[in-house]
């Protein structure tokens, strides 16, 4: 397929042609280097275990006004199973088809696109544009974000807002932003016993028996009441184990792992008390192996939301919702660093599967809404 | 090691030369036969699934006498850690050592010259007196005894006075009689719940979670408070296990092995109808396989226990104490066709470990106890 003229689907093309499973880049980040050098951006790669990340800022004054997203792309599944091969972008129906195509390769051109028609529009703007693009987000994210993230926080260099491109939206373009994410806090639990023989309880202590009530108990605790944007704060086991196969061995141990999915008006560290709160109580020997995976971000409605969601109505005469919901997303890292970060980007029905598609008619105006954006926070 | 004179311990030591490891014979049984040969017993092997059994009888009238035991022998371990080999008998320090001494060799040879003094005292006695030998009674047990008895009550054969000779002695012989065991029900519970990702409960139902608080109150009942013979019955977890080990996953069933230990006075039929009300108040979606290890069976103070414990303060000056501790024994079966069952043996300090052994000096007068239980309950 020729390169369309329209310009951010001609790029979001370019970008799905380039096969970056993650960790791969495969040449993303130096296609939008390229695009963006003649706009006057400084650039900074940094590039950590084998993980291309690109640190991108036009301006030296406040506000800082970034873009962040990724480059890599999930596995593919079965190539047979697609209707047209994923990295051959392909329009059908009214569809671009493509690994990435919704998350989100889109969303980068259309970063690229909207700042290059603000800079035309204001090369004089107030502020500073940035963009944050790593190839490590959907994989282990070890070596992506949180290093540029850490990078910036040692020499002081602070965000105002950012906008993640992550595919938000529902059922149509704009329907969704996402101002946060709860936060995700798991643990390792293990209840110590004395192993011993079923027929002699007494010389034994059952650690699955002594943790049963503290459990029972933890189930039912209401956490916090979430707040405007979160639900409450959730807690689930998933594992739990003790025994060895045997029928008349008493274990000595169990072992529980749980997760907490917190809402901001939680912390970690007051999970974790309450937590060991309940379990002293009940007098238990144990120990908790504790595992931050993600603090709590969340966004008010500031500035940023105010200028996305007037942009989002300007552009595409929807009423923009404020969502929390999902898994953690890079939004946690950038929360470090910058005090408002919201997510958007296009339709996420297809996202991680075969057949990854966006609408062809929602790509430039998704484009528009970023540049509204931008024109709202920055134009001088 | 030449056999000794006496003839209670020559026995022994012939039969401990007989490397029985279960559910091997290794021609116990037919030796024992060749003994009782020559009194006038009537023999029946009833041999199934590769397991020896011997029903030896003389007399046909009431009351029935019957002794019972196994010769086969638990495992012998590493055999350089014991200090003489397992299967030759060797006396040292006043103990006679090999596989089998305490479990229950010497009992079975107690067995063979009690009643070879008896009808040597009394030819004419009244009742009948048998014998029923099993070579799987330390394994799976399932075609040892049981079939025995399976095979009597077929026919209408029933038995009124049993003593099996496991070494129920606990620090001196004749301190302690087993006049019952406690019964053995084990379940497999499996909760059903619906599998999830943990930043959606809502979508999901844990099992872990519902069945904590059932699990919490079934550890806090009192099934029942014993009576003069049982402790109360205990229950006991011996496994859970839910959860494939991803922490980000709810999941779909959780599954739980436990037993019960139970006295007389409760019966299995009830302790299933009080588990299922437990679980079923609690809303579980759930099933539970069932398995009956073990009736309890308990045989209170009648002319059996006073003629036993009777020949033991004669015979050895010793008070002796009913107890009904410890695991499972063939009693169990034998009670289906028998109204009191016993069991008496040796001291059991060394049963099942390296250097198994009995004290020399106790192996005389244990045939003496069993002779004189004899006589009180079949002299004519
Ligand atoms: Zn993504
Ligand atoms: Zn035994």
């Amino acid at each position: 397929m020729p390169l369309p003229n329209e310009p951010t689907l001609a790029l979001a093309c370019d970008l799905i042609s380039r096969a970056s499973e993650t960790p791969e880049d495969a040449g993303c980040l130096d296609l939008i280097q390229a695009r963006l050098a003649p706009l006057g951006f400084r650039f900074e790669r940094i590039d950590v275990g084998g993980v291309c990340n690109l640190w991108a800022r036009r301006g030296e004054q406040a506000p800082v006004l970034c873009f962040a997203g990724h480059t890599d792309v999930v596995p593919t599944g079965p190539l047979e199973r697609w209707d047209s091969p994923p990295f051959e972008p392909t329009i059908r129906d009214g569809m671009l088809y493509g690994r990435g195509a919704a998350d989100m390769k889109t969303s980068l051109a259309a970063f690229v696109t909207s700042i290059e028609q603000f800079i035309a529009d204001h090369p004089n703007h107030s502020g500073s544009i940035a963009l944050l693009l790593t190839s490590d987000e959907e994989g282990i994210a070890s070596h992506g974000t949180v290093k540029v993230v850490e990078a910036l926080a040692a020499r002081g260099e602070r965000l105002d807002y950012c906008i993640v491109g992550e595919p938000t939206s529902v059922n149509t373009l704009g329907d969704t932003i996402k101002n946060g994410r709860r936060g995700s806090l798991s643990g390792t639990l293990r209840v110590k016993g004395q192993q011993g023989h079923v027929a002699y309880p007494q010389l034994a202590r059952n650690p699955i028996h002594m943790l049963a009530p503290a459990l029972a108990e933890l189930t039912t605790i209401r956490w916090d009441e979430g707040n405007e944007f979160f639900p409450a704060t959730t807690w689930q086991v998933s594992n739990i184990h003790a025994g060895t196969g045997a029928n008349n061995v008493i274990p000595g141990e169990c072992e529980v792992m749980f997760n907490f999915r917190f809402a901001s008006v939680s912390t970690a560290d007051e999970l974790k008390a309450r937590t060991h709160e309940v379990l002293d109580r009940h007098g238990l020997e144990y120990t908790i192996d504790w595992h931050l995976s993600g603090k709590p971000f969340i966004t008010g409605r500031g500035k940023l939301v105010a200028a996305l969601s007037g942009a989002i109505s300007e552009t595409l005469g929807v009423e923009t919702e404020l969502s929390t919901t999902g898994g953690t997303s890079d939004g946690r890292f950038i929360a470090d660093v910058c005090s408002e970060v919201v997510e958007f980007g296009p339709v996420n029905a297809t996202i991680h599967k075969l057949n990854e598609c966006v609408a062809v008619d929602a790509i430039a105006p998704l484009s528009t809404v970023y540049m509204r954006t931008l024109r709202t926070l920055l134009a001088a």
